[in-house]
């Protein structure tokens, strides 16, 4: 399965950069200093991470210590603030990287959850937590309510992630049921977005 | 003491209710969805005993992995979020439930922070954070000050009920303290209630 | 090497009355009650460590459980608060506290994040949370985007100052290190705050 974990890296990455993004981009509109944007940026992409491990009891949490994240984290909310004019133009582009961010982010945290034997709910919320938990720090420290409290087909998705997550994990183990959960999150994303279904994410989240 | 016990748990079911409605209380009135609903009103009801115990050291925290603490906070959020309508015209009801959570998350969690050790400032703020923190919590993720740091004689009680906490320990021993803190501070915000002297609560907090 | 130690020591405490100071004057500001005040107050002075501690996985955190520090946390709280109109008049010499504040939190900060084994990123992070988390917490709270996001000379040296321990550490030892961080720190911050350099921070953060 080879193929599956490389898959399920790239994946990770992506979502980091498009979280880290976001948090970028709501620095500058802001009109926070470069720095802000690069804790707001670092912020929406480890937060949720942190949260989970410090729930579960992983110190330090991995998202810090682990450096691959928080230098790629870094690096694009660095990219996102220095060259928001240029880039903030692909929003629509930048939503569909977010998507893959919320599949792997949710499937990630449900397996970290599973594996550390916290019952059913429990994996659900880890879920959630993970791939919702950096935007609700970023709308927070921005003086907003966060995002995914306002009607918005998001968080539910993120939920979604951990039930299915757990499905799978019965049916056919845990590696298999990251990848499942994180493709139909995915997908179920990508359709929300095409079909237009989530007017409020796209207008208020990015 | 098996009595005991068992009104101890019921008033901690009480206040869980009480504390998990006013936060989809704020929910429904901020105009967030039903997941925002929820979300807020677990938060309320499940947050100071997590916060309580990430600072203990206790991993993962109760409050997520004794399934019918989060299982009533869900419940209870939903029921009030839907039912806001009907429900919200029994504010001086709910007050009333609310004082019976806080004096008995006040109590439990004084009782947790001396089993683990910790000294007299540590079980005094562990009270109080048990008891004030699910709605701080509330009120940052509605983009509001916290309602305790207003005028209201509220998150003086906790902090009271882990002195009272202490007191009790000392002379009569632990499972005495908690009960006979929990129906102290119980009365007292009755008192408090009845007597009106805590129009900024009444107000504001619910 | 007990005159170092000793200096330390004192620059901590300083800091802690300043940060204290900072959020007391907040709360009195934005009109809220003494109870607010100390609770602020005690979590500029606190939060900043209690965060770094929760990160590294040290539990209870110590600002909770070694007394002195939480204890002059709220005295200092608590005066602040109470002769406001005394002394919120000298805030020039509480920016000079403050600085020195500043330099002592992240060079301990780094040091106990250095003990712990965090590679180089999770030093230089933990001396920037040690010296900005209670801000942060001190402004989220009173409902305001963060100062140290806003342009200012601020949050910048306190990553400098991981940064400069680090360096220091790997050439003459811990404890050399956490000293002439310190001082470095204080130095630059005293220059800035002279030169007005950081024209935002005497305007906005106290």
């Amino acid at each position: 399965m080879g193929f599956v974990n490389l898959l399920i890296n790239i994946f990770n990455y992506i979502g980091i950069m498009a979280f880290a993004a976001s948090g970028a981009f709501k620095a500058y509109e802001k009109d926070l200093d470069i720095l802000g944007g690069v804790v707001l940026g670092s912020s929406v992409a480890l937060a949720g991470g942190i949260i989970r491990d410090i729930l579960i009891g992983v110190f330090p949490p991995t998202n810090i210590v682990y450096l691959p994240y928080p230098i790629m984290a870094i690096i694009a909310s660095l990219m996102a603030y220095v060259f928001y004019p240029c880039i903030s133009r692909y929003r629509n582009a930048l939503m569909y990287a977010d998507a893959i961010g919320l599949g792997t982010f949710s499937a990630v945290g449900a397996e970290i959850a599973a594996e550390h034997g916290l019952n059913i709910l429990g994996v659900i919320l880890m879920a959630a937590v993970t791939a919702t938990g950096g935007g609700v720090v970023r709308d927070v420290l921005a003086g907003e309510i966060p995002t995914i409290f306002r009607r918005d087909i998001y968080a539910t998705v993120a939920v979604l992630g951990g039930i299915i997550y757990l499905v799978f994990r019965s049916l056919l183990g845990s590696e298999t049921a990251v990848f499942a959960t994180a493709i139909i999150i995915i997908i179920t994303r990508f359709v929300i977005i095409m079909k237009g279904l989530d007017k409020a994410y796209v207008t208020v989240h990015l």
